[in-house]
């Protein structure tokens, strides 16, 4: 019976039972009009969730893999170079997925719990006086570490320096949930998935285009098919699709806009950033520290959460599952087995967080690691009754 | 968002979600085949929870309440003298039921938070040498208080007197719960709803009759036809209802059985034992105190909690769902303003207990009681961690 | 997989997927603001479904049959006289009821397939010099003929009579379908259920009363508790309710109503009359007649179907399931074996109603009747077809 | 309402409710031990229903486009020769595919209405003395003209030529519905979607790859990561998933595949044929012909119906949708305005087929077509009710 408890990985998320109903939908004609009237409504929601007028969203039945592939695969032509960090398994995977298709990336190394240093973005793209660098990757939460890069950042490196490179950046995790700014920081692709800040469940690819990124997708030499944006957009058209659409899935993006604009986007980060400040409380108080370097990069949606040395933090995650039913985020890559991760994004409540966090508490002291039961929840509590008032009130 | 917090009133319970698959069911054709393929299948798992092989089991669309009409209407006439106990609202509310129906009750009162007194019934028994009463009532757990009594001393008072009169059992917040032994308490009428125990919506009183009760039906001089037992016995040998029956509610209440009965039914009573000793752990860390006078007569189903005195305990509901949309029970009765109510029956794990506890914490912060955040939280997760391994891990 | 068949039974019906998803809802508090919030919306809706804005409207977790004995053991006392007809299973069951109540009961027997004799009903009246006839008990619709009787007609009978007797109306399977005018023909208690018109799961009585039947409540004799409207009204004032509610039920009441209402109370009557006129197209071309007399008698929610002679009217339904996986109607009581019966009322399409109309031709031929593959369909397209354009359509 | 009436689109079929229920799951950790007891018997299942022992079935978040993405880009390099026959919208999209990705594609273009040309597809091979044609690809069912072509044919022609050129069968709207025996006919890639014979919501692309498919994966040089088989196949070796799962979906798959194999493959298959013989026997009462050109070419899925030189067939389909609810599917590139479709596939009964036949007929007389009401009807009916007792009714 635990299917009662929440769920603590970074996505999917747990799903409001309205949205869980909008996707479970009836067949209908996806070629009768019926379609649009689904489709375009949450196309434009993700507008404004996005910030943006000037971009053009589509939703793939896919995932944010996919939407890395679309990404790359219709705006640039093999060997084309591409500036990207690595400061965590999923800009690693991004890296590894522009080299599989053949680009030419230069990669900026850094600690996992770095996020992306746009001071040295700046210094290359500088010394790239050829422009040869035709797009600029950035993830802007790392799901890996919970680490939020600074976007804005990057766009002042290019602009800084001048350069002409598109920029693209995996919002993943962060879209719907922290703030994002697609015009204002001219971004030119940005990926979001279903299944993190929508509240749905996997299966949709999200990504918006600038007229810049749409240009490229006119000459861009990489093949594609399935991911191609030309295809898209002339179902879109059309009211229709290129393929079989995943209608109950739009229909939930159409009220999960609807929801997260009816709130309102400030509101919605504010709601993030209260939860997460609570889990960052309980974590402090059970004198651990975060992945995140520092205050600055600390995420809303994540908090991936150092073990001390020598202690195998992977068996947080399976004792919580075995013991009680609660499911964490592992480690990946090179933090695998010193960190594990509480994820705090989507339609979640500060009562839902101190069940989490009151596990997490359980499960170190049962694993023999010297926490106080109940220390991290009065912290968080206690930062829970003091915020209170705030946004997510209303949004309950 | 609120709607993924746990509820903590002491029923409607938390819903699994395969049971609301199982309620919600197209429309059959209940005089088809079908429906006597989920009726019998459910009225022979509630003989299994009631521990009958001897009793009938009818379930009608209907709630606790109906099935306390069932229990009188069907077996008694206008006039007959019916013993009870008045020890909380439940228990006062079938007295007052019995007076409209013209039965003339000897009512026992007691202070709310004591259980039924065998020793005085059995001296009432004892005395009424005409055996003039024709029913004993007993409320197995008072919902209002948190109180248990012991039905198996009520049946020990009624042999102690050799006395014939019916015993008729509330067990709306104790069936599926807490130890219920219809055949070897000999109960003659027990009453259930949907709503508790087998983590249904509301909408079936499910009433159980030993041959006794059967028998007295065919001779009880009180109207009824909706509640009748004879037309709906004579439904059910035909695979049928006397009018529309509640088909989703029956389906649910088939799987529900079949749940209970998988995991076992001394470890469902030791699960509701094991989540309500770590509330009341949090209680004591509390330091408040129970309604219920002494530890024999603590609930499984629902703690209620008695606040110092001068302070309206409605506050703390009320604070509870606007702060942070999560519902507890309000003091009913003798009792209202003087305790608040945390259910824990039914789909309730203690992670989503501890969720329950850490908001009464901070409710009780935010309104001035002197409680320390956290303590009670850290009673219960004590306790529930030094508890692991029991049943309630293998239900999860 | 035969559940994705439309039923063909009269209820209860075809339930719509907005509906379904209405009705479940996770658990709420049902002592908190929120069930006001669904209640009153829902009994105001009922309201203006009946056109009425004298009466108060309860909703009862029961059905049909407990609203009828709502209507009487609120406003009768044992010994009282009624008036009814007896002219089908359902007239036939509610006369056996008031005699289970001790009531005493006029009743005019009709052949069943004949409406209420609004002229005999005068007479009696007339005679009744001593106002010892304390209520009219009218079947608005008798669902196992398919007859809809005249209840203008039985208020102009009392008020030729200057007859001061109550009025009750079983309206179980015509409101919501068939025009109801409760405060035109100043009816004192109505009684629906959830399942036929409400389009949504048994499980609801909803019975409305007048002033004068709300007076009546105040003195009458009979016992009840369950049913009895006034904690029922005293906790509707508090946003409450006398016991636990079906919320899911009363939500999805709420929406239902706002379907109806959207739709526009007439186009809903229209829509049944033109499926309805459609099925009885059928029956023509096929050489059948229904067992309602004459066409004023026919009703647009369901249709009983007189087969020939010497033939068993079961076995239609039991082929129709067996073979094809269809529901149709049993005949019941007098007409056992001599009618089967299409349901058509609810949430009904031409198209579904053809696919009814269609399988009847082949178990009628399946089993030797005379019928012609396709000629009842054809009929019923020819009336769908010339009646396009029709308030249906809009509703589709 | 019409989201009653059933649909007659050649895919997304109508959704069983236990389907629905199972793909509308609460959110799980999918990296914990609970996916891979949902992912391994999905798979499994699906290799029981493709008759293959020695393929494996991988499952992408994608359409069937994807599908065909995943084996071309997975077992070819650019400028690779591929052979093809171009004889609807289905077939020719997957030529435009290989065209795009940069393959060298010979294409037999054949009449739309006819199958894959066997023996001109052998005189190929045979003359391809080079072996360059590394590919051979064949659409199963030709869902733009319900054309079915002979895979054992293809098969018997490689072999005849004894070339070793890989087969790919797009099988997306025949498996699960025709025979398909992936491991008698040697298929290299079969390609299916989730929303045909799965009968699931679109998402899964579904595609089963024999172990020279897999060995051409590790050296093929078409650029591909979201649907690189390798990465599948690692995850699904650790119970995981390259990314994030649609675990819904693959619920769905599970308890789908469990339902088609009780049901028993052959069954299914003769429950397709027998619904779509009704839909023909109507077909040819009506006067009309199919746009397949011969009966061993007719598709038990889809119905291609030419109508009359100079009548508009799409006005067939929007007159149908707008007036009656029901949503037929229109011609589709050669065939646009030519032919109307009925899809005929996944969960559909005799009785639901002809609600779709009577519509088709009302529509083509409100259009002018000189058509008798109820002919096509009796037709089908008379085909039905003789076929009766056939696995269809066993299904039911």
């Amino acid at each position: 019976m635990s299917s009662q408890n929440p769920i603590f990985i970074p996505g999917p998320t747990n799903i409001p039972d309205v949205l869980r109903k909008a996707v479970d939908m009836p067949t209908i004609d996806h070629r009768s009009p019926i379609f649009g009237k689904i489709l375009h409504p949450a196309l434009d929601g993700v507008k404004k969730v996005l910030k943006t007028t000037q971009a053009e969203v589509f939703a793939f039945p896919s995932t944010g893999t996919g939407g890395w592939e679309t990404a790359i695969s219709n705006t640039l032509s093999a060997g084309d170079k591409v500036l990207a960090t690595r400061n965590g398994m999923f800009s690693h995977r991004w890296i590894d997925m522009c080299q599989r298709h053949g680009l030419d990336v230069a990669v900026v190394t850094q600690n996992w719990g770095e996020g992306i240093p746009a001071n040295i973005f700046e210094e290359m793209l500088v010394a790239d006086k050829a422009h040869e660098i035709k797009a600029v990757l950035a993830t802007h939460n790392e799901t890996a570490t919970g680490v939020r890069s600074d976007i804005a950042a990057v766009r002042r490196a290019l602009d800084a320096a001048g350069h002409p490179a598109l920029l693209f950046v995996d919002g993943v995790s962060s879209i719907g949930c922290m703030d994002f700014r697609m015009d204002e920081w001219r971004v030119d692709v940005a990926v979001a998935g279903s299944q993190k800040g929508f509240m749905l469940p996997p299966g949709l690819a999200i990504v918006a285009c600038s007229p810049r990124a749409l240009a490229a997708a006119e000459t861009a030499g990489l093949h594609r098919t399935f991911f191609d944006l030309r295809d898209m957009a002339k179902g879109y058209a059309n009211n229709g699709y290129p393929y079989t659409p995943p209608v109950g899935l739009l229909n939930g993006l159409k009220l999960s806009t609807e929801m997260l604009l009816e709130e309102g986007m400030e509101n919605v980060f504010a709601r993030h950033h209260r939860i997460a400040s609570g889990v960052r409380a309980a974590v402090a108080a059970w004198g651990l520290r975060l992945c995140a370097a520092r205050p600055e990069l600390y995420s809303d949606t994540v908090s991936a959460i150092r073990v001390p040395d020598g202690f195998d933090a992977n068996k947080i995650v399976s004792h919580a599952l075995n013991a009680y039913g609660v499911a964490f985020g592992t480690g990946l890559g090179d933090v695998a087995g010193k960190v594990f991760r509480i994820g705090h994004l989507g339609s979640l409540t500060d009562v839902m967080a101190l069940s989490g966090i009151a596990t997490a508490e359980m499960v170190m002291v049962d694993l023999g690691l010297p926490i106080t039961l109940g220390s991290g929840v009065a912290a968080a509590q206690q930062y829970y009754r003091q915020s209170i008032g705030s946004p997510q009130q209303k949004a309950a």
